[in-house]
């Protein structure tokens, strides 16, 4: 049987300006451990900002979201633009701020945000051929913005959960390494660093999620 | 009974002029599975160059070690002039070409390099100290370099191998998720993407390795 293949966005290299790299990393780990393949892609676009990730302060610096996603995929990765949803039976999300800043303005607009063009087009296309998307940490939100009717988490925080009602979407409440399957939607989410967690946490969300997608494609 | 505490030096983030990323994440992964706790360290120094990690160009760019380790560690890191050897049971430095261009001269010296200073004094007073020391992919050509009396793996590069013996080691060939022990010296090692291998199997032996390590303290 042919194996599976999972598109990945990434939304930059380090998770105060750009993809959590543990979620991105573990989220790759958990799809070749299951017996399936994957592709990256990123926005080939500026970062909307860089942080250092010592002190959280602005770096008078410029960086682009592919190039630093690449750091994550180490290389193998193209530019989201060229993204066709024939060539995926999947896709995830991984979280961090990269998903909140660079894939969408959900950091700075909560519910009220946009979402990057690319990525509103690819989770379109790949809901509307019926197969199953994934999102880690706060990568929920984008779904939710795009697709509005959808259940999902973002783990426990209030604020979070109220943005995702005022999207149209239903949360439900997570611990460490949980997931929610919104089977009818074929939407899988997990928490990841939305609650303090330690690494092997985020890795048994991530396997969680993929065998749940696996499975959605049955 | 206390928590094993892990020291892991990390050299930037991106295999290609730092960090390993999976090889880093993997080892933290590895490190939390088997109940032990980290801090990363990294030398608060310039990197060598900064790569496009999708072309192998070099960037107008510079960048420091410790602030880009920082995106790995999610800030919880130390100068790895702040190492005191008492505070650990261990020590892990995972590969990339930042092992061999930040943390010492290797790529550009082979078996004529030198190691960074604080690399060296930590291994050191490591190794005095009978801790277990581990290293992955292109690493163990800094134990060499440092310790030169030696066993341990780089995987299957015949010129790897031959400057490994040059500075004083011996080198035994693995496979994907193989792991060396060299048992009378405490020291670990495993080849990672030293080999074309699957993320599983840089998972795999990085917990080997972690296992091998945590069985050496008893």
């Amino acid at each position: 049987m042919r194996k599976k293949n999972f598109a990945v966005i990434l939304s930059g290299c380090g998770h105060q300006d750009g993809a959590e790299i543990h979620e991105a990393t573990l989220t790759l780990w958990a799809i070749h451990k299951n017996g399936a393949e994957f592709q990256c892609y990123a926005p080939d676009i500026k970062q909307h900002h860089v942080l250092n990730h010592m002190t959280g302060q602005e770096m008078n610096e410029k960086r682009n979201v592919l190039i630093e996603s690449a750091r994550i995929a180490r290389g193998k990765i193209a530019s989201l633009a060229t993204f066709s949803p024939e060539s995926a039976d999947a896709l995830i999300i991984p979280g961090g701020f990269g998903a909140a800043k660079n894939l969408s303005s959900y950091a700075f607009d909560g519910a009220k945000c946009t979402v990057n063009n690319d990525v509103a087009t690819a989770i379109k296309a790949m809901h509307a051929a019926g197969k199953p998307i994934g999102a880690l940490c706060i990568a929920p939100v984008i779904i939710a913005k795009v697709l509005g009717d959808v259940t999902l988490t973002i783990g426990q925080d209030p604020g979070t959960a109220d943005n995702l009602a005022a999207m149209g979407a239903r949360h439900q409440p997570t611990l460490q390494g949980e997931i929610v399957v919104d089977r009818e939607r074929k939407i899988v989410s997990t928490p990841c660093y939305m609650l303090n967690s330690r690494i092997d946490q985020i890795a048994e969300g991530a396997d969680k999620l993929v065998l749940a997608m696996l499975d959605l494609m049955e």
